[in-house]
C-alpha cells in the first residue's frame, strides 16, 4: 500500500527539519538551537515541529540517533578492515575511527554528550538500541579474550569510556591546542595495557 | 602593611560574588549562572562584578579554581592515605576519590569541564598550574614504574582521562541510572589492566 498524501508530507517535513536542526548543530553547535529558528528554516511553523518531534528534545534526539548511526557506520568499517588482526590493533583501530569521527563531525559528536533531557523523561528505546549497537562492536572484539558476558560488558563499556574521555578532553583543549598524536599516545596507552591484561 | 581600607572592601566582594556564583552553580548548575542575579545575590552592581573579574567567564574561572583546588586536597589525601600500597591500591584510591568528590559536588565538578571561553582567550595561568598539579599527583605514582619523564606525563594524563570518561558517562546515565559499583568496576578494569602492564 502506497503511504497516503498526508503521510508523505509529514515525512518530508520530518525531514527538513532534522536537516534543518543538523545544520544548526554542524554551524553554530548544540546550544545554538532555538524551535523558532529551526521551523523557520524548514519553512514550517512550531507547532508542526511539535507536532512531528513532541518538542525541541525530541529533535534534538532525533539529530542525535543519526549521529550515533553515522558513528556505528565508521565504526563497523574499522571493525570490518581489521577482522584479521591481533586484539590490539582491531581496538586501536576502533579508537582512531571514534577520535576521527569525533574530530571531524565536532559540533554534532559533541551534541550527543551534550544534550540532557529533562530529569522525568527517558531516553526512547530507538535511541538505547543504537547506543547498545555501537558498544556491541566493541563486545565482539573481546569475545574470545573475556568468555562472561558481564564481564565483557563491564570492559567493552570502560574501553568505550576511556578512549571517550581522552578524546574529550584532548578535544576540549583547555590548556593546550588540540594534538591528535598526543592523544593517539594516550589512547594507545590505555588500549596496549588493557590487550595486555588480557592476553 | 596592613591592607588599605578600599582593598579590604574589594576582597570582601571578591569574596561574595565568589560565593554567589558557587552557591548558583551548586543549587541549578552552570547553564543558569547570569551576572545580574549573581551581583544581586552579592548585594552589589553588575558593573562592580566585571570590575572584580572582567566578566562573567572571569567569575567562573575564579569557582572553577576553588573547585580545582578541592578536588587537588581530596586526591592529595587519598594518595597519603594509600602511599605505601602497591601501584594499582594506590591508583584506585586516587580513582575512587575522583568518582567521590563528583558524585558528592556534581554540579561544581560538571562545572569545571562545561564552562568554555571564548576560542580567542586564553585559560589564565593559574588555572593552568591548578590543572598541572592534580595531574602530577597522579604521575608521582607512576615515578618507578615509568622512567621517562614524557611518557610519565602521556601515561598519567591517559589515567586520569579514562577514569574521567567512565565517571562522566555513569554520571550523565543517559541509559541507566548511576550505579556505583559497576562504575567502580569498569574503573578497575582500566586501573588494573594499566598496572598489570606497567608491572
Amino acid at each position: 500500500m502506497p503511504p497516503t498524501q498526508p503521510e508523505t508530507y509529514r515525512k518530508r517535513l520530518q525531514t527538513l527539519l532534522l536537516q534543518a536542526a543538523e545544520a544548526m548543530i554542524v554551524e553554530e553547535g548544540l546550544a545554538a538551537l532555538q524551535a523558532r529558528r529551526i521551523a523557520k528554516a524548514a519553512a514550517c511553523s512550531v507547532g508542526t515541529l511539535y507536532n512531528i518531534f513532541g518538542d525541541l528534545d525530541g529533535l534534538i534526539l532525533a539529530v542525535n540517533e543519526r549521529t550515533l548511526r553515522d558513528l556505528e557506520r565508521v565504526i563497523a568499517v574499522a571493525a570490518q578492515r581489521s577482522a584479521t588482526a591481533d586484539l590490539g590493533t582491531r581496538l586501536m583501530a576502533l579508537a582512531i575511527a571514534y577520535l576521527d569521527f569525533a574530530v571531524v563531525h565536532a559540533r554534532r559528536w559533541r551534541a550527543v554528550f551534550e544534550h540532557r533531557l529533562p530529569d522525568d523523561r527517558d531516553v526512547p528505546p530507538s535511541y538505547r538500541r543504537d547506543r547498545q549497537r555501537l558498544l556491541a562492536l566493541i563486545e565482539a572484539q573481546l569475545v574470545s579474550s573475556i568468555p562472561d558476558a558481564g564481564t565483557r560488558t563491564d570492559a567493552a563499556y570502560a574501553l568505550f569510556a576511556s578512549v571517550h574521555g581522552i578524546v574529550v578532553l584532548s578535544l576540549d583543549a583547555k590548556l593546550d591546542p588540540f594534538d591528535a598524536a598526543q592523544c593517539e599516545r594516550r589512547i594507545r596507552f590505555v588500549v596496549t595495557h588493557a590487550v595486555a591484561g588480557l592476553e
